[in-house]
């Protein structure tokens, strides 16, 4: 279990977050329970706790994302930290500076957080293990490796919704194969408990091996979203088209997209779930996403207070760790 | 009067602030009685009260303009809210998701307060009626539309220096068709109750049924100057002259251009505003732009305390109507 | 002695942080000492002080920076100033509006100091004599002239290893002609009274009258490193190589590369210092930039504490010489 060793400190407390694979159900349950107190903080008139007040939190992001970029921001506000952030392109790094040094630069900063997004997977743990160990990293999208933020904010929303895991039977429906999110949340479903996993997707969005996962692949929609308590969507990366993995966009709706009528098929009060941003009209129809059965914006909601909660966590968990090899080395570094 | 029921609570109190126009005269002069308790605080060494504090404000800039944004990012700061800046390309919004989609996003990650730049006349009007009515949206320029928050720092301009507007001849000079600034300031003027409003232009540059507004029209700038309090140059768009609806610049600065010799026309204590950035040499003479008698960085630092201003009014009002509704429904959204 | 009067204000302290020159060795060792009580607060878990409070800060790069823009941002942030980034292409102010006019705009909406980098040698003293004397600037580095906070935590960086500088022999080495760190290291080194201070530097590489700063010119880099204390190695703009005043980076890394064969030559506890980037191998070679006697991240480090140190003081300077203006004019500006 290397990521475990890599993300804990040696009293077990998370101090980076890297990957939900090989932590345990009573950590993720903890992050799901911090979030919950964060929650309430969102409806207070005065949105702000001062848990990292004169921390510095650093976004690096090598792939743009507005979107989680500020989901990240306003959590790490709502904690009074101060952010910096950086849109690195890789190029612009390759040329003048190697990543290295510029991470041992704003290490030597005083930086306590570094906020992560990269088109490699890996890029988090390499950091975390190799370049910055006593900066807490946390990953927010490598590769199609892994987005752990999203799948604990997506544990968040169902718990809250359909209360616990045990009873619950929950379908993925997209492109599996490209998706970090998919591959996050089966992890995140495997280690919670939930009672079964499906995953629908044509063979060309699978990829190999994934039985492995312990999920249950089906190929036809109707079969996979029978009587489920959830339906999450995936979203449609358009690129796909081209490249000859799927057909048209009309036929992938046809045959994957949550329509009304697919929808019967769930629980009366299955919720549908979706990370955004939304295709309306080809992974999932309008007035689907708009429905009251949907707790898409809560996900979004939710994803604010579940980012204070793992970075409140993580950085606790590195300054315990921090002070521990301080009280062992000494000196200036 | 669509708008003042748009941008007013139950208790007739500011929530949005979207246009001028309908506001009543004791709005208008609430607004400026705050910013004059506001313009002091920049004065102080700690520029800075805590009334937004714990709020976020989200600058969506569809429009580029760096000026105008950084006096809202200031006037937030100020409030003690935390900034969050988006610049969006059209473009950008219309690939991957929808505009709608998006700022319901924002809404989730409860933000309080919108300040919208839109090259479409309405769409800040669109936003607080149909998309996100529990957000405070300030206008901060819509198409040829409104820029009202320039009209009132105007106001305030006016009001500092030249005392009550019921005496007043207030003369806006250049470009009247394609500007916001201009129609915002006709509206501000007339609730407040000016004497006289002049509006002095060549034809080609004048909207139709411009007199409808109650302005008196003057073609030959000697005589629309004549006696005036207040002289208001306009920024010369030049993309106007390719299109052929203007003669050279030099022409323009002859005919309409602010200069010495026009300015001793009106009142020997008459002011000069400009909403900046100005052309110099082109709209005004250089040495009339830097004379005593202009008060045009004075518009700019009355800009940070007017908006600070309309920014609380409106973060009140809309939090008193959220509790009412509140108390209505009940319930986590 | 123009830069000494423009820099301080009619008590001495510093209102302007401009360049070296010229400032006395007592203020930049009061910069120095203030500087170390700042490295404390980078360790501590709340890494803020109260000292900038409800100011604005304005970075004002006219010359792309993320590097130095991000130690000036984290700096302003740690004193809990209101930052605002303005990158600012110099095509973008000569299209709509003078760089004067920008800058008045920006003092009248009570910007307390701007942080000013510019592509032309002299720009920040031009703002700060003609532009905006009444509010504080700092120069972030301008053209081939200066790179006063640069050559600041250098000095401290030195200080902190070596002690004092009347016993320091200092080799700076590679392109001087191009460096405006060089030219203030070596105004800084002089004024604090270091014993020796060596350029090595090719003929083609260095500015005509060097000599006349008082520095001992070496061509071969085996008798300049020779029994020095510090060893500065300068980055190598790799632009110059295409215009013929270097032979190959090959070529010029084995004449003048930091190699673990050439520090041999130096004391045994020599230390080696970089403003970085590093070009790993061109002018350095990687194992000595990451050996013991590397200071190199320490640089960065002090580097934080340092701007704090001179952005307070300046700020401090500047209020004080407010006062004084104030108390004779009197009035609203």
């Amino acid at each position: 279990m290397q990521n475990t060793s890599l993300q804990l400190n040696q009293l077990g407390q998370l101090k980076h977050f890297l990957d939900v694979e090989g932590l345990s159900k009573e950590l993720l349950t903890e992050i799901l329970d911090t979030a919950d107190s964060f929650i309430s903080v969102g409806k207070q008139q005065v949105k702000k706790v001062p848990l990292l007040r004169g921390t510095t939190v650093v976004n690096l992001f090598f792939e743009a994302s507005t979107r989680t970029r500020t989901t990240f921001e306003l959590a790490a506000k709502r904690l009074s930290a101060d952010v910096i952030n950086m849109n690195i392109s890789t190029s612009a790094t390759s040329k003048g500076e190697s990543l290295m040094d510029m991470l041992r630069n704003l290490e030597a900063m005083d930086a306590d957080m570094f906020v992560v997004r990269h088109e490699n997977s890996g890029a988090p743990h390499f950091i975390a293990e190799y370049v910055t160990p006593n900066v807490a990293v946390v990953n927010a999208g490598d590769g199609r490796h892994a987005h752990p933020t999203q799948a604990m904010l997506d544990m968040a929303t169902i718990r809250r919704h359909k209360g616990d895991f045990e009873n619950l039977s929950v379908a993925i429906v997209g492109d599996i194969m490209h998706s970090r999110v998919a591959r996050s949340q089966i992890h995140a479903l495997k280690i919670l408990g939930a009672k079964e996993i499906r995953l629908i997707s044509p063979e060309t969005l699978l990829p190999p091996f994934i039985e492995n996962l312990g999920a249950t692949v089906y190929h036809d929609m109707r079969d996979g979203v029978a009587d489920v308590d959830v339906v999450i969507m995936l979203r449609l990366q358009k690129e796909r088209m081209q490249s000859a993995l799927l057909p048209s966009e009309q036929e992938f709706f046809n045959l994957y997209g949550l329509t009304e009528t697919k929808l019967k098929l769930a629980k009366s009060d299955a919720i549908i779930m979706h990370p955004g941003p939304i295709n309306r009209g080809v992974e999932i129809q309008s007035e689907v996403a708009d429905c009251d059965r949907s707790v898409i914006l809560n996900q979004v909601n939710y994803g604010i207070a579940v980012r204070m909660a793992i970075m409140s966590m993580a950085m606790a968990g590195q300054n315990q760790s921090s002070l521990s090899s301080i009280s062992d080395k000494g000196g200036e570094k």
